[in-house]
């Protein structure tokens, strides 16, 4: 994770920052779990089992509360 | 997602906030699973499943705190 | 869900807040599982599962969170 | 749940209001399961699981967060 | 837990604030399970399960979000 | 943990924000099991398991809730 992914956490619609939140719970995913590879063969586990979806789903509520305020919830 | 889902977090009303949580919480799965398919077949499993349901109240209650802090709680 | 069921999440009293925080968990499973009868075939299911009675009174937690900072915690 | 039973979140110290995190903890329990002859039934089986145990401190966790910002962190 | 075991939500520095949140952590498990012979012959369950040490590092991670608020982040 | 590890939640980007969550989760984890040796044991079990991946990536996204307001969300 030389490379800069995360610049700022700024973006100009609310969308945007969901779309960031997605982004951000799986870089948490890929900081524990570095391989492409065994992610990928992860992922007819938990994309075809509602229970983990929802899981993910919730890491991306979590990350959205974060991207929200860092926008002012787009206010401005 | 191309198309504008999300213009804005702001709702005229607390009940409408919460009618945005729930969809947030549902776009949260879609991210992780884009197959309409696949969402369908697992519709069984989750709903029928009170782990699950609760699970997923969760997620729409993340959401809420967020839809809500943006409407500034509807106090204005 | 057309009816008006969250008119202000303004409460008189932290207890009434924690109870709006009560029925705000239940609807966001109604939200998921809107038949009636199927909830009410979980219900035993759950309310005889200590890990989900847990999980039910996690999701209570974060509405009342959201509850109470839109009461100014009940300081004024 | 006619008495009252949470008239105020304040509380003259940080013990205090963690032990008023950890009884709403329980209320929220209590919300979903009245029954105390069942919640008894139920002790054994969650508090000698580790997992469970882990779980109550986390609902307890997050009601520490909204009685401690109710009570500006006890800084004043 | 009569002594005084939380006077002040003030730490020093931030890494003396997640030590509190570890502690805080533990004493919301002993509210639930005061048996500290319990306690112990729960421990290798749970320290050799990785999915509760993730679990037990969450609740650490909610209350250091408290803790943290408290000394205003250890800006000042 | 007697040496210095945390001496700020200060970061320059919300990219070094996001490394700092990540290893205040491994900490967290590292405070309920300090054995080195073990956690290297429990690795493959976590590792390959998508839920645990999930839910370590969860405690990432709540650390950097903290580690954001800490840095008023690099907006300065």
């Amino acid at each position: 994770m030389a490379d800069t992914w995360l610049p700022s956490l700024k973006t100009a619609t609310p969308q945007e920052g969901f779309e960031l939140a997605t982004k951000l719970a799986r870089v948490g995913v890929k900081a524990t779990q570095p391989s492409a590879e065994i992610r990928d063969k992860l992922r007819p586990a938990y994309d075809h089992d509602s229970a983990q979806l929802i899981a993910a789903s919730q890491v991306i509520a979590i990350h959205f509360q974060t991207v929200a305020a860092a926008n002012n919830y787009w206010r401005d």
